[in-house]
């Protein structure tokens, strides 16, 4: 059939077998409802074994717009602020959820859309502790990036104490924390996470899940009364088994990992195909979503084929183009899309 | 084994076997995100179909309190209160999540959970315009209601004029909306629901879906830019298809009536072999939701084998309980349930 | 001329003359905005002295729902609901301003619009801490109520050692602390607040001021940041000096109390004469507020020269009405208004 | 006395004479409560025929903050956003007032303080109309601006024009409106606006008033149950004649216009002699706010006797800072401030 390969996101299929799996094989079982059943607490299980650390606090949720509004909306007072990049996904792309529980953003403008403790302090200074501005209690960060980058370990500490040693929670949507983590050259680790951020998430959706994030709250200030939180924004599903069950998928015999590691390698394998055809990147993207520069012209015939979106123009004939890869693409597409661009160059 | 079974809620299972079929066939197709997808379009002209009104507009979330909170926040103004039985699921088991959104609720007292023209008219006659109160704006009712009760075609019709005569939205939680339909002597048909109410919600996850309720948009005036509401409260899901999903399976072939059906008759044929047995029931209900009044000896014995809340205290030694029957209770339960009662009565 | 003598309320003239003649005599000094001026800190320093308590923090902000919604919008968190008598000026009169900060409120039916330990209680047991229902946190009382009647220092001693026991907080508005205070009978003292209540405020509005309320935070856990909470709710005027003003005048001398207890003492003289004439009364207020009971057609002619609100019906001849003595009430105005009814009885 | 005169702002000092007198010879008059007065009939009729529009609403509020959070957070739908200079009041310095109401701040960068067509233009085509973001619905500008730039009457039906033409409201904070209307070389007049303009406020607290800002409703869409949103906000003063009486001052025999002109007149004559003695504007302001450009080491000498604000820094050695005339400034201050800065140079 004539269809066009999608290289628009991660989220176009649906889930990875074993997880369909998990769903038959438990549908008549009668379980707890509200996230309170066995296959949530073991998959809770799993993931603190994986986190090496017995400490935390784990909820599922349905997506990451919820996630990212529920715990900002519930942990903050009225008169804090976030500091978070310009590019961030709660700044641009989720129609002002988190102003919506009453909250500013202060935006900071960073090219590979990483927060550094310089760029942290900027806003701290513009904020001495004047009841005529907000006060900024949060740093929002995401990894891997809107841009594909990544945070090392070393990166992640530095800014972790620097907001420790300020008075901020640091805050990480782990929308697409599997392909962060298993980035080729990545020395960051699961294990390492908890103890460096204050409350985080790691994402299903975009990893092979039909839906679901994992929010770990480590700082034990922050863990009082959060399923009320949760309930009264809607998110403690009734069969919260099916949250639940994703992530005992997923975290069983490393497939987060696996899933992640998959879309990673074949994003690169892309890029490489790309780069040998002589095209720039915008974005020097180790993950799953990468950013080539193509003249407009050869944009519109690949667009023939395969589909996906303009991120930005360039100049007046080329546009930047980001390529998402997922835990389903086939190798084989990849290496059609790298053909096609050889046959258009 | 020794498992108890449960009549707690009619959520303890995971989903109707046809729905589980539909995410497997379907899972490796690539779909647009955000339910842009040709499952949830093809759910969407069914359930349109069933309403008999090409003119109303659908939208998938993920639960009752979700589809509540969106709904009454999003359309109202921030003046605007809500009138609802005390009983109201938004009112008592919503965690505040109405108020978190702004709005005030004038509960009214009523014994079978249900609204009448007079019952509203007192709210309204209490809150002449005067802005030092909040302004009534939209009438709250569940059908089925939390005690079980239904409303007629009359019934609703008179509420619904009374509504409209005094510029009040009507709005319908229809988390039960499948044995309120079903109930034996009912009239009121799908296909009278969008001429007499403004937006109501047909209820997935308490009828055989995993998850999932369709919010019906009736009123034009409450159409415009719904999906900005959905996004921004994270009720948008990236694979929007898991929804749409759900209601295709249940719209598909009249399974949605099935389902309630066979809840329904299981739970009439429990609460017939209760009265049999002599107990009185606390609320006239025809539907999948029965109050008994048992001693509370008796309700110690029942749960050696049969887990149920505790619905209320009748007096000292009794108790009003609540037994729940789901499309995938087994009939032999409920023979096993009256077989145990009359071995204790 | 022929304008009727107003007992509609509290607030229908003015200021007294001493706080006219401070807004006049500091007219011109260059004081520093926003509160911090030295007429607020010497007001502060007035209203500390008579709290016998040096540790409050003060603020204040003109009106007495603008000091509701501002301490409850910003002491609670998300999940957090008040407790409050049916009758309570936040429930009713303020157009959901409480709500509109995402709170719900949980009524308790009072007839003399007071709360006890017991009727706090009842509360509490239907909310046990279950996430789908709200988590009540404060108390909300008013002093004197709704209804004119007061709290004795028992009273309040016994309800805050009841909430401090549960968990709760205590809040007390103050609108009309001052004829509280000054009641025949009445033990409490204002050095008696600080240490029984979590927040209050001392009402100047309807106690001879121009506008204003002094919002007084005893609990060290409520204090931070709260100018932050008065700016983001548009309650820190430029000109904080007219605020402070008006409780420099009140708190010099005793005038406070001076104003109070004439409004008292008007309001009992003419109660006294209404009894005297066999006339009933609705609540038995020993401050500003008196509620006789009329027959309609009293009521009818004494409108003729007398303004004053309907409070309830009491059958179908007869009704409940209020009157409100002010600090600024003639006392030949109530000489008048009695002589009149005895000509109609 | 050797206190430091200052020029920090527009609000060091109480009210115009006149207004005091009115306060005074009112007092003791019975009259409505929450702005419904005849003292308020009163400067409001006085504000419609300054106004040539007899179709406008008019409330009296405390404050700015107030004024915009009331009017931004009741107008909008919870998705829609606001579109401001990155220097606006409500972005920097209303401790996130505007957010707290649910709505994102779109901000533009632009050296005057002013928005133009263009610059609201980029923000539009940034946000098509895609429910992942928010939905930009309203334009706000001041005028005079943070900067003490003034809007000219081509320049305003311009930005109307374009804001019409795009479904956009505008709404302007007059805060230093008569500033903005009694600049040299000003055709802007307080008759264009209500054409011009959806809503907007008359600042009184910066230009005389104790307090007290009138906002204009023309957009009749706008109007409907606003008094609801002021009494929900905590703006509805019991004693509402102490705002009407302000405006009722400001507009008799046009107090306003001939305070700001006196503020304006001293700022520029001020300007003029620093600009004689060679120092640079960071800012070409027209108004009561000029911004000069002083060598560090001689700001601190003007500081021995002037007191006023930086602004920002200019390089290592250079600084602007604020100097803000009032309808109070005495001319011998101006004079003062300026043979100090010659005996600096």
């Amino acid at each position: 059939m004539s269809k066009r390969y999608s290289f628009k996101n991660d989220y176009s299929e649906g889930a990875h077998h074993e997880i369909l799996r998990l769903l038959e094989s438990s549908n008549f079982e009668q379980l707890e409802g509200y996230g309170l059943d066995r296959y949530s607490d073991a998959a809770r299980d799993l993931i603190k074994k994986e986190l090496a650390d017995q400490s935390v606090e784990i909820h599922f949720v349905s997506g990451g717009t919820q996630a990212n509004l529920i715990v900002l909306g519930s942990i903050l007072r009225p008169h804090h602020s976030i500091i978070a990049p310009e590019t961030a996904h709660i700044n641009v792309h989720e129609a002002g959820a988190i102003e919506l529980t009453g909250h500013k953003i202060n935006t900071v403008p960073t090219p590979d859309g990483k927060l550094t403790p310089d760029l942290v302090k900027k806003v701290l200074d513009l904020h001495p502790d004047d009841e005529h501005m907000v006060k900024p209690k949060l740093v929002f960060i995401s990894n891997s990036t809107e841009l594909g980058t990544i945070y090392t370990k070393t990166e992640l500490r530095e800014l972790s104490e620097f907001c420790h040693g300020h008075g901020l929670y640091i805050y990480m949507d782990g929308a697409r924390l599997g392909t962060a983590l298993t980035a080729d050259g990545q020395d960051l680790e699961m294990s390492d996470l908890s103890s460096l951020l204050d409350v985080f998430y790691i994402g299903g959706t975009k990893n092979g899940a039909l839906l679901g994030e994992a929010v770990i709250i480590s700082n034990p200030g922050l863990k009082q009364d959060f399923r009320y939180f949760l309930k009264q924004r809607g998110a403690l599903l009734a069969k919260g088994r099916i949250l639940g069950l994703q992530f005992l998928g997923l975290f069983t015999d490393g497939l987060y990992y696996k899933l992640a590691r998959h879309a990673n390698e074949l994003a690169q394998k892309l890029a490489q195909g790309i780069k040998d055809l002589g095209y720039e990147m915008f974005s020097d993207s180790p993950t799953n979503q990468i950013f080539p520069i193509f003249p407009d012209i050869v944009i519109e015939r690949l667009w023939e084929e395969y589909d996906f979106y303009i991120w930005t123009r360039i100049d007046g004939a080329r546009s930047a183009v980001r390529l998402v890869t997922s835990w389903a693409t086939p190798e084989k597409c990849v290496d059609g899309f790298v053909q096609k661009l050889r046959q258009l160059s």
